[in-house]
């Protein structure tokens, strides 16, 4: 099937994918005075009384706004807002279909981060939580903690998160698979901007403590020649605790997990042949994975995902936000935190019993229709327990 | 019926009234490919190259936002941008229910004029049009004005330009049952705000040559010793041909037509009984009318209309901002300039046949299913021939 010319048909036809529909028929007089004036008045009289009233009398108790300035789209790069808008609306139509939650795309033509600050900021009272997305390293670092900080809604940078969890989801079953402890395993991660970051911080809370760090220059560490832009110096100061040096050849040696969200082929046979016995390998570039998992088999790797459809174990964002904001809104939540992200990670892992899984089958499908539920349910809990629920 | 009881009950049943929906089902993985990766990609390069292309293949062609920041939502004041959510859903409502437009509420935290202008040019990249709603005056016309001069898209502050069209439609209307021609007519407007400010300067447009502007503290002319704050020191300069000073009721002897934006009672009968011959008076303010139709009628006013349903000659702005709307998107237009909204006026005062013109019968009622189709198609053709139409 060609996905381009069939994309192209499908959003010409309908001029995009998402509409906005009222729940309530105006047919007559009686519906219009009770949807508009004179009756509306008093919603908005009781939430004026009690603020916490546009929960329940509003659609921000179920709304999420997918929110992006277009600096990196998909693998497009920078190629702003209105360019950035089918994928936007893309993402509301999985936010609804897969997890029943309300979104909405606000494609923000705000390029520094204090302008998307606050833009955020001042829509916010419309929605229940905001789902960032595609914007770039490292801007999207310090937006999304101002953001968090300031705002009393859950904000969440999908690009970062939600590939973190699915990507823990997935370590956590392939450990199983090839019975190793996560304490004890050597990471490498290939491609440390937002994404990579993500998972760095989501496998340390997950409890690895052997994580290197490989960019473009090689492995991270302080004090590197060829030095360390913004928050590279402070993963660098964190991870490598066998202070290796070098460039991913000298990473990969004997490493238990390679993780990579850099770039296709960036991963030969050799370096992965060079890892430790019942190694797994996340090759994660789009559309051309680090390594094909083929390639990496044959190099005597155990357990290979990759972000595509047509090979096994495929990482693939969908399993997560519609599951994370549906609990998270269920429970009102203030925060996405720590706790919330790792429930989400064990529910995911755990829709996979023990006797199915194998080197092929360490994650749900996008389809599985237990995920968002499972998910969602997990992330309420932990957000009950972890003192950020408001209901 | 109680309108405030059923407007909780049903706002609570539906957590608000306005839901998200998908055009396309993600019923499987083409399905999937299609809507968001990979095949998503195509949209967006396409849009990369030919930005107009935004308009073929996302939402944008067709929605609209209504943005409040809640200083003036209803007669309920300055409430903020929570407690007027549950209004700008209503709208949104009507957009869809009467117009077909699709329209998403946003509610700004944002208090100054330029917080307001820079989160709407953020925000702008994602719809068609911004509708303004229930901001207070005198900021709204900077904000407006401000806008409308950045922004390649129209935008329209309702309650200043959609009441000021459905007057101008209800006043050619009457003036044809009482037989006066628009431009020797004596027209008074009391409480020129956002709305009544619109009303003068479309009368105005429409040819009225004498209008007289009252406020609170009396008529509005230069140099007048109450001051005249902001906005008004300018309509002192362009209304009162004839330098009259005073109240209300030196303004309204003599007068053919009394526009009232004010507060209930305003307008006496004694006041009444002392305007013209064929009198007409527009009694618009909420829920208590200037002056009772049957007090207006026992002074000997010929004509009076109302913003309420229960009495006729409804003013009711729901008449004109679905089809505006409707009419500026099928054309794309870059403005909703004074043509489209004259030609507006218009096609509401055409729906009604001289031959069931009367007294009681001058406007088009909210629910004659022909209303928005006849707006849009005139406002188009308007946006065509005025050269601000880009299709």
């Amino acid at each position: 099937m060609d996905y381009n010319a069939a994309a192209l048909a499908m959003h010409e036809k309908y001029h995009g994918k998402l509409a906005v529909e009222s729940l309530f028929s105006v047919k007559d007089r009686d519906a219009l005075s009770t949807a508009y004036t004179p009756g509306v008045a008093e919603p908005c009289r009781q939430i004026a009384k009690n603020p916490e009233d546009v929960y329940r009398y509003t659609l921000k108790s179920r709304t999420v706004a997918v929110v992006t300035n277009g600096t990196a789209v998909l693998g497009l790069g920078n190629i702003g807002p209105e360019a950035g808008l089918p994928v936007m609306e893309g993402k509301c139509v999985l936010f609804k279909e897969f997890g029943g939650v309300d979104a909405f795309p606000i494609c923000l033509n705000a390029t520094t981060k204090e302008e998307v600050v606050a833009a955020v900021k001042a829509i916010a009272p419309t929605f229940g939580g905001i789902n960032l997305e595609d914007i770039r390293s490292p801007e999207c670092f310090e937006i999304e903690a101002e953001l968090e900080r300031d705002l009393d809604i859950p904000v969440f940078h999908d690009d970062q998160h939600g590939t973190a969890i699915i990507v823990l989801a997935g370590v956590l079953n392939a450990l199983k698979v090839v019975g190793k402890d996560i304490r004890r395993i050597r990471v490498v991660q290939n491609g440390p901007g937002a994404a990579g970051t993500a998972i760095i911080k989501m496998l340390r809370t997950a409890g690895v403590e052997d994580i290197v760090a490989v960019d473009e220059h090689g492995i991270l560490y302080p004090g590197r020649p060829a030095g360390l832009a913004g928050h590279k110096a402070s993963l660098a100061q964190t991870t490598n605790p066998r202070h290796l040096t070098g460039g991913l050849a000298e990473a990969v040696k004997g490493a238990d997990l390679f993780i990579g969200t850099s770039v296709g082929g960036a991963l030969t046979a050799e370096m992965a042949a060079s890892m430790a016995p019942d190694a797994i390998v996340f090759a994660m570039a789009n559309p051309n994975p680090e390594i094909l998992p083929e390639d990496a088999k044959a190099a005597g790797v155990r357990v290979v995902g990759t972000g595509r459809s047509d090979f096994p174990n495929q990482i693939n964002n969908v399993l997560a936000f519609p599951g994370i904001f549906k609990g998270a809104l269920a429970v009102r939540a203030r925060d996405i935190n720590d706790q919330m992200k790792l429930a989400a990670a064990s529910a995911l892992a755990g829709l996979i019993p023990d006797e199915e899984l194998n080197e092929e089958n360490i994650l749900p499908k996008a389809f599985d229709p237990r995920v968002a539920q499972a998910v969602a349910d997990a992330v309420a809990k932990a957000a009950r327990e972890s003192g950020v629920a408001r209901l």
